[in-house]
């Protein structure tokens, strides 16, 4: 067998779903992950190490633990300005009319995004990426929708598309137009979702800048008719979908999507059994989002019990925005998961790794630690996997291999 | 005016109670503070600066943050083992008898710390004050409490001292031996108090091992009375005293606390008024620790319009515990102020400055920027000081001063 590098000494939860809930190696804390290239050559104890793999190098472990690496599935992190001083003003007891006055909401964020050339929009991303990568992420999706405009989506995505160059992570990108309804169409939803489904998802497409579109079905977005044509283009266009569904109140969006064939279908406070029956019957993800159900101070929780009844997947991710999740921790979503939703840290983890490597279509490529799959890993220092969900701030990030290096 | 460093081309939270919330200097970005020795010598706008600081050293931030050095008035962050296979266990369902027998609770985390040594207990708590360090921490509480004997009461508060001696950050020690009853006393509390009261403060006090003396007045902790005869050994040796208060039931624990003179009493979520006015007549601080509330998912809240209507400080802290708040970021516990308990973000940074200064006798010396305190300074990259409290799981520290270094 021929390798570059092999990590021996180590504890392995491989996430593979088999054996104990983090497709744990035996023989404690002396396994190892053999790597060639950019890929995972072999995993097992050291026991059974293959012969002949004089010439790589090894690197020694002390028992600590390799997972996949971190798969942040759900981000807005590319977006101009923050929303802290809407966050103030809320806080010091701000009527609505006095946050509308001061341009609150989430079209502050699309005028300021908007205003930004692609260098500032990407000077303001790295250090959220930054932040990102530091806790062992490895993929980062991430979400136009703040530019509501051929020109702005595009923009918008082209950054995202940047950023996967600039940094060691592999990154996804999603066109999101239809995240709201942009001031010159308030009058006209429909003639914006004929935006949408043709000259802005035709640029985009143009441009190989996307590689799912989603959109955001509820009361205060767009319905499930103006949502599956938006669907109906990406299709059209050989693009996958996932949906923002059922957020806020159950639309039938997840649904919907499933019948469409989505990857995913994320938030899911307010699904019904329905909507998730459909979601086991295509394989769509459950992306719950703990950090947007914190910081909103939402009460209803997703239907976590169902999901697994049914045999949901259910990934996990940060929604990493300025309005509604200002969160840039993956392991605090996946405390939150435990602490709010009351995941398990086996499924927290899970979801941070294999789930959201399938709820970005990517389940064959990475997300486990398994033979061809890519050598993404996460090393960290812990006595058990458990510890990455229970901290609370807290990162215990050793070292991050992508792709090998 | 004689000075050492100048740091300039900054924009200045003072946290002094004068001015706007955050004590802001005005002329935005163009305010500087000098430093001489370890102390402050002055700060304000640029247009001000004293001349005659030619051989001063100079600094300019770029119109940077610059507040107070964060104070994390109440930790626990010397224990051993920690407690994330019981947060696992209980997240799969176990019950009350498993967790037992898999040997959970806080007597788990007195058996790890009993059988660590010194070096074992310093080891695994410096990772966890690195990470306070990480977020512009440059003063931290540390407890005692899981030792619960004569000896490893000790043991615990010499690892506190030793802290602050191999990591740049002043810190404050605190014995809690009133903490939990160790099993060798399970049916004598009283003789657990003659001990805690006695040789434990007596062995404590010969070796000048704690700064202050705490208790955990609660239905599962100690009454009121108890509470009362370690309080009243404690003064009598001279040690200022606070209180682990109205947590999980109201046990008047706070107005005891304050009518003896306590610097603080923290927790609060069960304050009754009687309580918050005892506070405020003797000044004694709130000490709230959102961490603990979302850990253990409390659905009380302590009574924050109560005690601003009274005047009673509010200092916020990560109560960095295996326990019930594995919370490890102080910037963490801010957002969590604001979430949670709807504290404005400028009340959350004056809870872990000013305030959190006060609720460790410190007032004089640290907590505010003004000349003669301490040059104990976090300088931040951000827009406005809001962003502290706003962002989730992000650290936007650029550099931290502590002392003047
Ligand atoms: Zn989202
Ligand atoms: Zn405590």
């Amino acid at each position: 067998m021929q390798v570059d590098h092999v990590l021996v000494d180590a504890r392995i939860a491989t996430m593979a779903p088999d054996g104990d809930p983090y497709g744990s190696v035996a023989d404690g804390a002396a396994a190892a992950v053999a790597i060639a290239g950019d890929r995972i050559a072999w995993v097992g104890p050291m026991a059974d190490l293959p012969t002949g793999l004089g010439a790589a190098r090894r690197t020694g472990l002390d028992g600590r633990w390799i997972t996949p690496g971190l798969i942040d599935c759900h981000t807005h992190l590319v977006h101009g300005g923050d929303r802290a001083h809407e966050f103030e003003l809320r806080l010091e007891g701000a009527s609505y009319e006095e946050l509308a006055r001061a341009g609150g909401g989430i079209l502050s964020t699309v005028r300021a995004t908007r205003a930004a050339s692609e260098a500032d929009l990407l000077a303001s991303a790295l250090p959220r990426l930054d932040g990102l990568i530091a806790e062992g992420a490895t993929t980062v999706e991430i979400k136009s929708g703040y530019g509501l405009s051929v020109a702005d989506e595009v923009k918008m995505l082209r950054v995202a598309r940047e950023l996967g160059r600039v940094r060691p992570v592999t990154t996804r990108t999603t066109l999101l137009a239809a995240h709201a309804l942009p001031p010159e169409f308030a009058d006209d939803p429909e003639g914006y979702i004929d935006l949408c489904a043709g000259p802005i998802l035709d640029a985009v497409a143009a441009e190989g800048l996307a590689d799912a579109v989603d959109a955001f079905c509820d009361r205060i977005g767009f319905t499930a008719a103006q949502t599956a044509r938006v669907f109906t283009a990406a299709r059209a266009r050989g693009l996958a979908i996932k949906l923002h569904a059922e957020q806020l109140s159950d639309q039938g969006g997840a649904a919907l999507a499933a019948g469409m064939g989505a990857l995913s279908a994320d938030h899911l406070e307010y699904l019904d059994e329905a909507g998730a029956i459909a979601m086991a019957r295509a394989g769509t993800v459950a992306v719950l989002l703990p950090g947007a159900f914190y910081f909103i101070r939402e009460t209803r929780l997703p239907p976590v019990d169902l999901l697994r009844r049914l045999g949901v997947p259910i990934a996990i991710s940060t929604d990493l925005n300025p309005g509604s999740s200002p969160l840039n921790s993956p392991l605090l979503a996946m405390n939150m998961a435990c602490t709010l939703f009351r995941l398990t840290p086996a499924e927290a983890l899970a979801g941070m790794t294999r789930h959201a490597a399938t709820a970005l279509g990517m389940g064959g490529d990475t997300g486990t630690i398994a033979p061809g799959r890519r050598a993404d890993l996460a090393i960290w220092s812990i006595e058990r996997p458990a510890e990455l969900a229970y901290r609370i701030g807290f990162n215990p990030l050793y070292r991050r291999i992508w792709g090998g290096k």
